[in-house]
């Protein structure tokens, strides 16, 4: 990986906390609290309706778009829909999340076809991209305990993170709305992509000798990504 | 300010906790979790339903209404309509929070609405006062830096809190379902606006030095609500 | 209480740490944050979808479920019937939480027909239990200062817990989730339940000293739940 990829990255991040953007996400009910304060404490602004009839006056004020598909419902699918056409209207960036997809067949269907209609990056897990392989997306990051970064072909690795994090729910899902926010100032889905792996990764290694289990990891998450320094995040990231 | 506002507000703080004080709650899906627990810290009883087939056997037990417009969706305006009937036909406060109106014109609205067809206490950031400029309504907090309550031109305004709130969801919104609960037990809008601004605000305050961050800081904030005594009230409060 | 019923709770507990569970959640939208972090915190594996086009590929691909109603509302009608039909079909342990059912006559009327079309876990609190008196359970749990387990007449009682557990919104919702987990891998409601009971109130006891109040003693429950171990379980079951 080139050193100036991590530079960008970094440099995302610190434009995030000087600047902030608006971030508006289409979530699952369970993940809704825990995502908008990690985004306030990375220095973005959420908002969270999932109404059809409110969701264009939302969309058109914000700076990047979360969709995930936690808790689908006929609402969300409605609001996703309208939610997409503003969002490529104003051309900010999308992020779907296509939680458990792999799961249910009318979930999964739905992510066919938003990932076919719109350039959007694409975060999820391996069971959730094996379930979606062979749909072309822009930009695509696999979760795991590797977690990969694929734009049309060129890939990058990022090996940061702890295995607490997966005893704490929405952690996927929070990250999928920072990585919104930061493709926002970044400019580019692969920068934003990889700010936000690194962001959350080192923030989770910092917190987890800190904690005593998942509870008290959860808190120390939250402060270590609202503290957390440029020089940290250099000396810190795994990439390859 | 006279001194005796000051030991109204006190006095509304200790009999909440003492004698307890049923708040219905509709709203937002990201506050619930946070605002439920920040009531039961407080000594207050929060049922949360945003159904309008049970609307009125929970409006009909409740002590206090809390009107919160985030997450605004056609159950939830169907809802509070019954909500507010039952609540004027029991004479019980109602709060109301418009969150983000000024970015939603049907929530505006919608906001304008209730405001003119109902006696109730407003409670909005700079932004959503202002967009409801020129609307009555029976007492009025706005929130900001200093907070200020304003019945009928008498006006006091509150300097505690501290600036971490901000990078905390929902703070405002427990807020507004804090001061309904008060409104319960002070019997006067004014008396419960300032008791619940005092209260979050001096915990808040109690809470920001022991924080390394946001996460730990709503943690130490609970605590602090459930804690506070009264000479520290006294002693903190910054009222002009 | 035979020893051998407090060695079976124990053995669930550990059973449910090495293999996991995969519990569905109909819950309240207040209780699904918390719910989750405590399953995962446990070894279970929680899903948590509310939606009735979806719901019967999460219940065709889990060990467990639970019907929590709380905000009860048209869609979640729907979809626990079509949850019960799919659990009833796979022979998977359900536990019903019928929260304020004492309040709301139409919640009352639905945990009524729930409980008398299938054979599940009732959970409820003395009010709850009372106004559902009369319904024939298979297995009954009625908590309190001390906690009550009556099958077919079979009683155990369970006095571990703590007062602080009041004070935190849906820790009866999350006792529910996890009675569930365990009745899966126990293979009796019985044994599921009293394991439920005993991990929640030791692990809350647990907690307690370290608290400040209700915030950071959810922080200290959720760890200590994740890190309980047999000996303390055995050591500090107050079974009678």
């Amino acid at each position: 990986v080139p050193q100036s990829e991590l530079e960008e990255a970094i440099n995302a991040i610190e434009i995030l906390r000087e600047r902030g953007a608006r971030v508006h996400c289409i979530t699952n009910s369970v993940a809704q609290n825990f995502t908008a304060n990690v985004l306030l404490a990375c220095g973005a602004r959420p908002s969270m309706t999932v109404s059809p009839e409110e969701i264009e006056f939302f969309v058109d004020r914000c700076d990047a778009l979360l969709i995930n598909l936690g808790t689908l419902d006929l609402e969300r699918r409605k609001t996703i829909n309208s939610a997409m056409v503003a969002a490529g209207r104003r051309k900010i960036p999308v992020v779907l999340d296509p939680v458990k997809c792999d799961i249910s067949i009318p979930r999964l269907d739905f992510a066919r076809r938003l990932i076919g209609r719109h350039a959007l990056l694409l975060k999820a897990n391996a069971a959730e991209a094996a379930a979606l392989d062979g749909i072309e997306a822009g930009c695509r990051v696999v979760t795991g305990k590797v977690d990969v970064v694929d734009e049309d072909g060129r890939r990058v690795a990022v090996a940061n993170g702890v295995p607490l994090m997966d005893r704490l729910v929405a952690t996927g899902c929070v990250l999928g709305a920072l990585i919104a926010a930061l493709c926002a100032v970044a400019g580019s889905y692969r920068t934003g992509a990889l700010a936000g792996l690194l962001w959350t990764g080192v923030a989770a290694e910092l917190a987890a000798p800190a904690a005593r289990g998942p509870g008290s990891f959860q808190v120390h998450f939250i402060d270590a990504l609202a503290s957390l320094d440029a020089a940290t995040v250099r000396e810190k990231a795994r990439l390859s």
